[in-house]
């Protein structure tokens, strides 16, 4: 049902980009008319990429249970109530575990539990020496508040990356923030593995989320990129990023970044992941990114896919975060 | 001695900045020629303003005073050695200080202080509830750790607003920092206090430093401006700085930012306190902003002066810090 913006767009998305009148997303052009579309942009592989990472992860692994005679390494995952969604993502998280070496405890609490009973469990794998990543899944339930759920988890063991000492320190000159949230960081490293330097460069990340748009931002700066930040505030975003060399799309709007957004032969990473209808899908409903891949392809000089883009370096990071901390922790971190 | 730039600029600039060449900083143009131009901007002056507030913040301590019985309000400096700029500062906070109705203390340690005994002084402040705010006065001497020294200080006494925790903060959406940087929100003040709209805008910081650049962008997109951060890796400054519509330099060279760097009708905020060589003077120097203000002054709609623009907001604002810190801790922050 192309064409119903409502239902169709932003399904997840910030109200406040989709109430804009000026910005038009791309509602004709599906992205499976990409099959019949030349394009010339390099895809990145993220799905290939984020295996490269994972078989090094795996090997590292291997290497630091011998040096310190078989010591675990482990990830614990909280999840309150039973989405759907987070259910699917937290056996992917352990699935992923598992291949590299990394034993993945789990803990799920009813849907009415109490806040303190989450703070009780997130105190338990603080004190846990064979836990070294700490993940609570989103979302919490609506009578739970995130901020302190969040930072009742030790510094330490913040593989998300997402406390506020994390994020200072991720912004600050001279200082070495213990973990670097999992998808900016993945952004980054797929620009890196795909040799997009990124010194000296112009970048545009659109979208100013805790969890990747301000990170990612701080993340560029520390690459020694000129960032900007594009919002929901700002006026004429196409005139900001038509002129740089980057775009980082992490705003979650369906095919909000049009063709004549990007400057020939800019690089552009697609980090939405939104659902759009498509009666032709067996649900419904299909993902596609904040980009409008088709137009972008034939724009830009590398770009992400949906799927098989950023989606699959978010996982790969969340595992190296959790290998640099067991690292830490015994004292191997280089 | 106008001409030779080694001696001349950027005493306390950045190197990085001073070694490009494609950059010309201003030499022929001294400010006293000032008084022979024309120019049409409004001059922001930021001594009347920090005026202004300091009136303002005199009369909430003395209404806080009489809520709660003459409890006292202090803010405690700790000064390592003894460096003439320091006592200097030194000396102008606790004057201001003094005019408000807060009660300022310090310690002066030698210069050969080990690095635990100045953690012992901020520590017996962090401990002592008279105390509301607490400085530890930079430079310190080499053979300490900066760091360790800013961490130890409680995050509810960090008026200067340096601690990771608030730097963390003040990035992420829906957390409310603490404490504001002083410098930052004393720009800041100065944009809203002249009727300069924010929101919208688009903004250029010049410098990430940690404690001007960097927290001034934070402040400036949580007013909804569109900012990018311009610094010494960034190819073409002026390309990006003369199409925005506020400008904030605090890079630490003195007349980097010419006339072409800014679009006519800008707003500009110097932030930059530099010594040039002026025979003229008493003491063979002046202070100059990173601005060459007699272009600037013609092109931009407003501008700050040196002195008597940012740099009285700075001590403006550690005195509302420090209140706003009183009146949280006797549980009357608004």
């Amino acid at each position: 049902m192309i064409g119903r913006r409502p239902a169709m767009f932003g399904w997840n998305g910030p109200k406040i980009w989709r109430d804009r009148k000026d910005l038009q997303p791309c509602q004709a052009i599906l992205d499976e008319d990409l099959a019949k579309t030349e394009f010339t942009a390099r895809i990145i592989d993220g799905k290939l990429i984020a295996e490269e990472i994972r078989q090094e992860i795996a090997e590292e692994i291997m290497r630091l249970k011998s040096q310190t005679n078989g010591k675990v390494l482990g990830l614990a995952v909280v999840l309150v109530g039973s989405y759907k969604d987070s259910e699917t993502y937290v056996r992917s998280k352990k699935k992923a575990c598992k291949e590299v070496g990394i034993i993945s405890l789990e803990e799920n609490l009813p849907v009415d539990s109490s806040e303190e009973e989450v703070l009780n469990i997130v105190r338990k794998f603080n004190d846990d020496p064979s836990v070294h990543g700490i993940l609570v899944q989103l979302p919490l339930p609506k009578h739970m508040n995130e901020e302190r759920v969040f930072a009742a988890i030790s510094v330490e063991k913040d593989v998300d990356g997402f406390h506020p000492l994390n994020i200072g320190k991720l912004a600050m000159q001279g200082r070495t923030p213990p973990f670097v949230p999992c998808t900016p960081r993945g952004c980054i490293e797929l620009l890196l593995r795909s040799n997009v330097e990124i010194k000296g460069k112009r970048v545009v990340v659109i979208g100013r989320s805790n969890i990747v748009g301000t990170p990612a931002a701080m993340l560029l700066q520390r690459n020694q990129a000129t960032v900007t930040i594009v919002h929901s505030y700002t006026p004429n975003p196409t005139e900001i990023t038509c002129e740089v060399d980057i775009v980082i799309a992490a705003v979650g709007v369906a095919h909000l970044v049009r063709g004549d957004w990007i400057k020939p032969g800019a690089v552009v990473i697609d980090v939405g992941i939104n659902p759009i209808e498509d009666p032709s899908a067996k649900k419904g409903y299909r993902l596609v990114g904040d980009v409008c891949f088709k137009e972008g392809a034939m724009k830009a000089s590398a770009i992400t896919p949906i799927p098989a883009g950023v989606g699959p370096m978010t996982i790969a990071m969340l595992l190296r975060n959790t290998l640099d901390s067991a690292k830490r922790a015994y004292g191997l971190l280089d």
